[in-house]
């Protein structure tokens, strides 16, 4: 029935996503934040594993590893990232390495399959220097000038010297071969609750969302809390707050059906018990995969904004400090995804947008892109108790290594 | 007319506050905050001050400064703190210590006055290692226990650090010497609006308001910004944001005519723009000289939490971290700024509540005290631009040296 068979070997990758946790182990997580200390031991750690696989490589001037083949054929390009959110999960990331990795050891040997996998880490995905700085540099889309202006969010390193401290500012960058790859294919875990909810096992992605976000700042008046009484004050930090409920309040009846939006950061200036605060900055955040429904929403931000200066006697400034266009996956990729699902995982696939940011958004810029999910417990990611059942991990390693056997195949 | 002449020289007082403006000075005032080496600086220099005013003294083994005085006769003790708020003004703590080396420079050479001035600065007012640690330990209230666990609230460096950088760490600690003085006297601007929206030039202070603190923390769910449908998410940055406004809503009806309260501090955690705060703690304060009020407002604030709680499917501590009582000024020390006033301000004087907590409030605890103020301008306070009209501050040396005159003679 199944003519090709996967082989993917679901010890090896348990075995490998067990190795990654163990470098910068937090709790059930890891504390792998990009071109730390573990960060730079896991991509060691790939470095080593490439061989295994027929690939060779070693880390770039920006902290990607590309593994490449001397195998004549066609070339698919599959990975993920390495780096972890401060104090985050074990298989944000690693989960799609390691699925490449497993990819490349079981189909470059194979006489049968006439071409390659090649292995991709991109480095600060989670973007604690940037955003996408890795995928974007192999894609063409780095300055110099950009690297130069780049620092840690947590705590404000310069890349420029994180760089020379890890050794790589004196390697080249790669970037994308023109018409080396047929594609790019990336496995991730969920990070939601649709694949759990449902009882399935595998997500085929038809888009990734857009991101836009925005920095608000009001400003008010610092004064002292004890001497300045309640109808004379202009607390940027009330202003702020205000903003957030009016939010929570009027974007459900603008939003679409699966609009989020988050406000990540507020920060009160200067911060003390004592003092009003003077001016308040707020990180806000809208994800869409429909471009037009976050205009409308970005004009509704701008009027609550208004008004809640207007009503707090503070001034206001709204930034769009980034936007991100929706991209969309290959349709072929698609399909041979869910074909590998129809064979390796009973069918229970769906197909469906992700709601994350991925490198493969980026990569589909360049070429034709796909992506694979595997179910989160609890939908929960970005902290320390993300997790995937065994079996789940397992299904996806050879779901993801036969749709990478299909596309190759093509 | 005036039998007793104040002398107080005005142009002197300027040029001290003015030499203290220059050790750490910002923009138009100053950042010199607890041990800091500017703050350090500031305390020599009020050493190296004393002898002028016949008094002799050092800085004590907590950043206390204390001029005795080998004068006969009664001693009143007078003073206010160097320290400063980070980045704020040149006249808060300053105007005090000088007003009151300016009393015991006129006064205590004066054979005709059967007494003397004793100066004292008192470290940490500003409470950025705890609060009213300088002025407490003189009153006997501060434990070794207390002085090891304090840090400071900026950068979190260890007080015991701090002292031993500073070379204070082997010195003794002074402590009031019963029955030695009379009573407290200090001046302070107002850092309010109440004399300048009146045109008056001194404030009698008749009561120094509790202070009351709070630590409120939310617990929600950390996840993921893009996969965590809305309807899903436990954020705990929206439930603080909604604390905010229903205290701004609510509490008007159940304050009192003076209580004022504040949300110094909102902290989200992990605080990254594509993570939903899995936790936010508030820092929220009230301020009032009745503390049935407060207790009535304390009560609301906790029902509004919970029902905060509840709205947002978060959970809610409310943690009271710290609890002032008001402090009544000494009616005679009162009349004695009054009559002052009534000599050498026009009678334009109007006796007042300070909504800001002040060392006096400390020293009412083991003696009389009472407390001046002069006008700020604009009420500005905390902040670098802080001021006071030179004639104000004139006006306010010579009622001030004045009433320390009648309180020696009476």
């Amino acid at each position: 029935m199944n003519h090709h068979r996967s082989k993917a070997d679901g010890a090896r990758v348990l075995a490998d996503l067990n190795a990654l946790r163990a470098i910068g182990i937090y709790k059930t997580g890891v504390h792998r934040p990009t071109f730390s200390e573990p960060h730079l031991r896991s991509l060691d750690w790939l470095v080593n594993q490439l061989p295994q696989a027929d690939l060779a490589g070693e880390i770039d001037g920006i902290g990607n590893v590309l593994g490449i083949s001397a195998k004549s054929g066609s070339k698919l390009l599959a990975g993920s990232h390495l780096e972890s959110q401060n104090f985050a999960g074990w298989l944000d990331g690693p989960l799609g390495v390691v699925y490449a990795l497993e990819a490349a050891r079981v189909i470059n040997p194979d006489p049968a399959v006439k071409g390659a996998v090649e292995v991709a880490s991109w480095c600060d995905e989670e973007g604690h220097f940037g955003h996408f700085l890795g995928s974007r540099s192999f894609a063409g889309d780095v300055t110099e000038q950009e690297i130069d202006a780049a620092c840690d969010r947590t705590d404000n390193r310069p890349m420029r010297q994180a760089l020379l401290a890890a050794g790589l500012s004196e390697r080249p960058r790669i970037t994308a071969e023109r018409g080396r790859h047929i594609g790019y294919v990336e496995a991730h875990i969920e990070q939601g609750q649709t694949l759990e909810s449902s009882g399935l096992g595998i997500g085929v992605v038809t888009s990734i969302v857009g991101i836009w976000q925005y920095r608000i700042i009001f400003t008010g008046e610092q004064n002292h809390a004890g001497t300045t009484r309640m109808k004379d004050r202009r607390d940027a930090g009330l202003a702020a707050a205000r903003l957030c409920v009016a939010i929570d309040d009027r974007f459900p009846a603008a939003a679409g059906p699966r609009t989020v939006w988050t406000t990540g950061r507020i920060t009160l200036d200067p911060g003390a018990p004592s003092i009003i605060p003077g001016r308040a900055e707020i990180l806000f955040q809208v994800r869409d995969d429909n471009a037009a429904i976050v205009e409308r929403l970005e004009a509704l931000l701008r009027e609550i904004a208004s008004d809640t200066a207007a009503a707090t006697n503070c001034s206001v400034e709204v930034e769009c400090i980034r936007t991100g266009r929706p991209a969309m996956m290959n349709e072929k990729f698609q399909r041979a995804i869910e074909e590998a699902a129809s064979d390796f995982a009973d069918g229970k696939s769906i197909r469906m947008p992700s709601g994350a940011g991925h490198d493969a958004q980026v990569l589909a810029t360049i070429m034709p892109a796909g992506m694979l999910f595997v179910p989160s417990i609890g939908g929960i990611s970005h902290h320390w108790s993300e997790n995937t059942d065994d079996a789940d991990i397992v299904r996806g390693a050879e779901v993801f290594v036969e749709a990478c056997r299909r596309l190759l195949s093509n």
